[in-house]
């Protein structure tokens, strides 16, 4: 129920994802009387489908983890996550804070073993598709081995999804010859090599949107400032752009004529249509949606979920890393 | 003469910076004949503002630098600095090999007193006007001194550049509360708040494109993948964009008719409009241009080289560098 614009984006995301996929059972987990009161303006009831779940806490947006975690044991995110926990749910879905989501999620699920932390991944446009990208801010200061752990559970991850045998992962650098790059990527890279991944060596920023990698490896530093840098710039050239076709009556009508053109063309990169990022590495799905995302985008979130239940993403993960060299990855 | 590209983009970009800057002098240097012949082609002769020099070498656009550094002494880039540091000329444009120009530049010119390394700098659009960012690659692992650095160094020049005295220099995290990042950045943040700089926290990846602070200062590693991820989704987002005004006969209708307004718009984000990186904190002026630049980009490359000069960027930082909080930023 979090987010920056809460139930009046979640409510309206669960009733077209209802629709959408017709074996999906849904849980809103949050204050009781709020979410009925959303629910009849939404035209939604209570039936086997929909459920919900009374959590009388939430957590704010800017509230530090620790917090959260000692703090807010009855909040929306904590009783999703224990929803997840004892198995009454498959995934959680949440547009909260980001920092707390993992903490919590960590604490009461646990990572997968020879998993050190989870890591936060998600799908990127490219010219030919798209590329998962991980880690995009769960992590700062990654090893080496943490690196390693990001590309397996990677890996897996889009091999689970997309059922493809050898997803090709890469290391993101700022070069990509073998010199290149700070001494941790050098270490990955190595490791990487003997993992038996199919690895396809280092990509710089630009490469990413090429479409020649699988799973693009990263810090979660680095991860987080590109993905943000990014989103501020395409929100700069549509901004630009809506700006030069509305400067005049000779623009506006060629906006006008143009429109058809440019709404097929913002449907191929639309951010809502990539929007929702799995915290990979856990004993159970929790997904994370922008917290601006509008219910379009947050549907898309519940989307990644359904798609990682069918999938069986954290099972398949967690029963192919012991066959893995994550001995070696783990630190 | 180096870059993908070589004498037929900068021969052509030189005779246009001839022309827009009437005080402009040139000096070309490469391979003699080479140079004469392109010369001949672009319909330019040698005179008192257009000299050439002779260098027998060429820097590999993939050569290690240490093996550039050591085994080519007479290369155009390694000439072309030296020519700097006599003073015969008082900057240095080159399209070259990044990591061969930072080193020999690094070599022959030496670093201002207090700065370790020098620092890869350059402007970049925002939705207001434009923002100054570094490292964009010269320095991986930067050390929170390091950082503090180039905030300085960044302050100092913008404010030479732009008259401004006193510059927003804010620092690239992956989130704007305290508790935020990783240690380097955190310890860093403490150093800017007592440098003296004008000094504006923490932004984020997408804040960068907002237009809020005029310098924004992070490791070359993070910097240099930013700037190339925002350089491959511009170049997706136009491809994109061509497909969608050519996929029939009614969006080539549209497109034509939207042209002109498209074309203005394209002038706003242009990148050639951005090309031209300064190697701050050098003992002279050395200005990168990318390496796939047409004569257009170049040619602004030599722009940015011009601002350096009139507006005396090494030595306004040099000399106040030593009335700063320097001594304690330096490791």
């Amino acid at each position: 129920m979090g987010g920056d614009r809460g139930m009046q984006v979640t409510v309206p995301a669960a009733k077209e994802a209802l629709r959408e996929h017709p074996d999906l059972k849904l849980i809103l987990v949050g204050p009781l009387e709020e979410l009925r009161a959303e629910l009849r303006r939404s035209g939604l009831r209570e039936d086997d489908r929909l459920a919900l779940h009374h959590a009388s806490q939430v957590v704010g947006m800017d509230e530090p983890p620790a917090q959260a975690l000692r703090s807010k044991k009855d909040s929306s995110m904590r009783v999703a996550i224990n929803l997840v926990k004892s198995g009454t749910a498959q995934a959680c879905v949440s547009a909260g804070n980001t920092g707390a989501l993992m903490a919590t999620a960590r604490f009461v699920l646990k990572t997968l073993p020879g998993i050190d932390r989870p890591a936060i991944i998600t799908a990127w446009p490219t010219m030919h598709g798209h590329v998962h990208v991980l880690d995009l801010g769960a992590n700062v200061d990654s090893s080496p081995e943490q690196l390693l752990q990001f590309g397996i559970m990677g890996s897996l991850l889009v091999g689970a999804i997309e059922h493809n045998p050898a997803p090709k992962v890469c290391l993101l650098n700022i070069g990509v010859e073998d010199i290149k790059g700070n001494e941790t990527v050098k270490r990955a890279s190595e490791l990487f090599r003997q993992s038996g991944l199919n690895y396809g060596g280092y990509v710089e920023g630009d490469e990413v949107f090429a479409g020649n990698a699988d799973v693009v490896v990263c810090d979660g530093f680095v991860g987080n400032v590109a993905m943000k840098a990014c989103e501020g710039l395409a929100r700069m050239i549509a901004q630009m752009m809506r700006e030069s076709f509305t400067r005049n009556l000779l623009s506006r009508v060629a906006g006008l004529i143009a429109m058809p053109v440019m709404r097929s063309f913002r449907r191929r990169v639309d951010p809502r249509r990539y929007n929702g990022a799995s915290l990979v590495g856990l004993n159970g799905i929790v997904i994370k949606s922008h917290g601006g995302a509008d219910a379009y985008g947050f549907q898309n979130s519940i989307r990644v979920a359904v798609a990682a239940i069918r999938n069986e993403v954290p099972q398949i993960i967690g029963s192919r890393l012991s066959s893995m060299q994550v001995r070696g990855a783990s630190v």
